[in-house]
């Protein structure tokens, strides 16, 4: 299978989106990979730094699309920036499945222009994973449509189902809709009508409302939500983690002893460090979109690259964009 | 001043409301006491305790409304609960504030219904404090209104900043709006116009948006949301620091080493714990309504109930519903 990787996305690239080619090049063997980006620079950049890039296909793309730019841009005045390029390319059947560390809000506008949506699908919709002490759980849309009709609450547990089934392999995942409350009649308008729509839904196990202070605590595998929802819960999981652990830091280094002890647990307060941090598990997926699209993040390392070339791997070989489809053709006609 | 209290609100009425009172009493010598809620139930529970209640006033009211009820019944069935005989009585003057460790959702209610909105408001907000580490913050609304217009962001923004001055000690308190980033085009429409609306309402000092990341680090003092993402931020805020600490927890107990290490640590985790426990804080006030009422948290003590008496006496002695009525009254006309 041919994946395509933006070779521009990212803080580190492109020597790390090279070196994390090759790394995967290395690990498996049914995979052809593109580098969409520069030609000459890309070469330069092998060159300079002993790397043999002939087992890597270029796609010259001119130019960047940065993450301080308005992401329309990608389909006006940045239509050829190596993300674009790889879009257009992933479209017209160069690749099966794209990965870019580029500008999130430029892979979201340029998955729906250039690439196209499933048949049926609204908006696509981010989907990061994170882990939690036992396992994970995938949240979507993490942020990519703020506001979000019932329907689109369905169509993202559909996905999400999925997804989880196919490349996180959980069996019969379990769906939550994020809500202020567990009773059905919490929230929104939307949310109590969705709620209706995804207990309808008979290709996924919706499991009912989960409230935010639950998301770690393994009570669901697949949470569904608005983005303007996930967005807050995805940050403040993040800035709590932060806050917690600086605070930690602190009074763990304020005496003698405390420093001792503290030396002690330094690799396990790492692992804690670790579990909250979304950004280990993979690249979040885009789901919605008509090929596999994974966003990784964009302080990804040659590592990060490899396994991020590999969850899109697996999502070609389990063909979960032709399940998903499926799902939401037999929901659109039930 | 006098100030009313509810009872037969929170997991430890009325024993620890009772004793709450007393304990304010001693406290303050500013403050006459009223307790709303079955007198003869009050009175025998007093006796059996060997608690002279004599200094405090009993309003009576029959029956409780729990938190598992509608809210809405508040003013149906429940009308003659001792938290609707309590706002009734505020509002009638019988009081100067009201404090309830009972339903949140019945307190909302209530306060709209029984008590009545400051002139110009549209909605009352719920407004807790939470602890950063060198200091706290507040985030209205925290789950009162789900769907905020924009216009709801000022008036939050004008009360918080009254609060935030007059309660907390802050000088010239910082609004921030929460929002999914920190550009002015950043959020819905709801949050670009609420964000042109804060830059121009005089009595406050806007300084832009703030990302849920953000929220413990100290950025700003009040912090204005629609209650969907406010709930959001608390309960994963909540659950997040849950997570964390219970983590540490295993990992402390591990190993002989890790758990001698710990056990030197133990009340600085503690105290790490306590930082983002909000509950910490007082009570949430409800922001908007005529008269001040303190949600106290439901599992509180007869300290917890005695902290929160003492937030409604610097309420009322800081006359706060007046300067919020100035205020509100000033944007409305400019």
């Amino acid at each position: 299978m041919k994946i395509i990787i933006d070779a521009f996305g990212g803080d580190n690239a492109p020597i790390d989106v090279i070196k994390g080619c090759l790394l995967a090049l290395e690990a498996y063997s049914d995979i052809e990979l593109f580098l969409s980006g520069n030609e000459k620079i890309l070469k330069e950049v092998a060159a300079e730094n002993n790397i043999d890039i002939s087992k890597i296909k270029i796609i010259d793309a001119k130019d960047i699309i940065s993450v301080d730019e308005d992401p329309k841009e990608i389909r006006r005045s940045k239509n050829s920036s190596s993300m674009a390029v790889g879009m257009k390319a992933l479209r017209s059947g160069v690749g099966d499945a794209f990965v870019s560390a580029g500008s999130t809000g430029a892979l979201v506008v340029g998955s729906s222009v250039l690439v196209g949506r499933i048949h049926g699908i609204k908006r696509a919709a981010l989907a990061p994973v994170l882990r939690t002490k036992n396992g994970c759980f995938m949240i979507l849309d993490a942020g990519a449509n703020l506001d979000c009709k019932p329907e689109m609450f369905v169509q993202f547990g559909i996905m999400g189902s999925v997804y989880a089934k196919r490349v996180l392999e959980i069996n019969n995942p379990r769906i939550g809709l994020a809500n202020v409350g567990t009773e059905s009649s919490k929230g929104t308008e939307s949310h109590r009508y969705g709620y209706k729509l995804l207990s309808n839904c008979k290709s996924i196990n919706f499991i009912g409302n989960i409230e935010a202070r639950d998301i770690f605590f393994g009570k669901c595998d697949v949470i569904v939500c608005d983005g303007l929802s996930g967005n807050m819960m995805l940050k403040t999981a993040e800035g709590t983690a932060k806050f917690l652990i600086s605070t930690l830091k602190e009074i763990f280094t304020s005496s003698v002893f405390t420093k001792f002890s503290a030396l002690i647990l330094k690799d396990q307060i790492k692992k804690v460090k670790k579990t909250v941090d979304y950004r280990e598990y993979g690249g979040a997926m885009l789901l919605g979109v008509s090929k596999p699209i994974i966003k990784a993040h964009g302080s990804s390392d040659a590592n990060a690259f490899k396994n991020a070339i590999n969850q899109a791997r697996i999502c070609v070989k389990q063909n979960i964009i032709g399940e998903m489809s499926k799902n939401i053709a037999e929901w659109m006609g039930g």
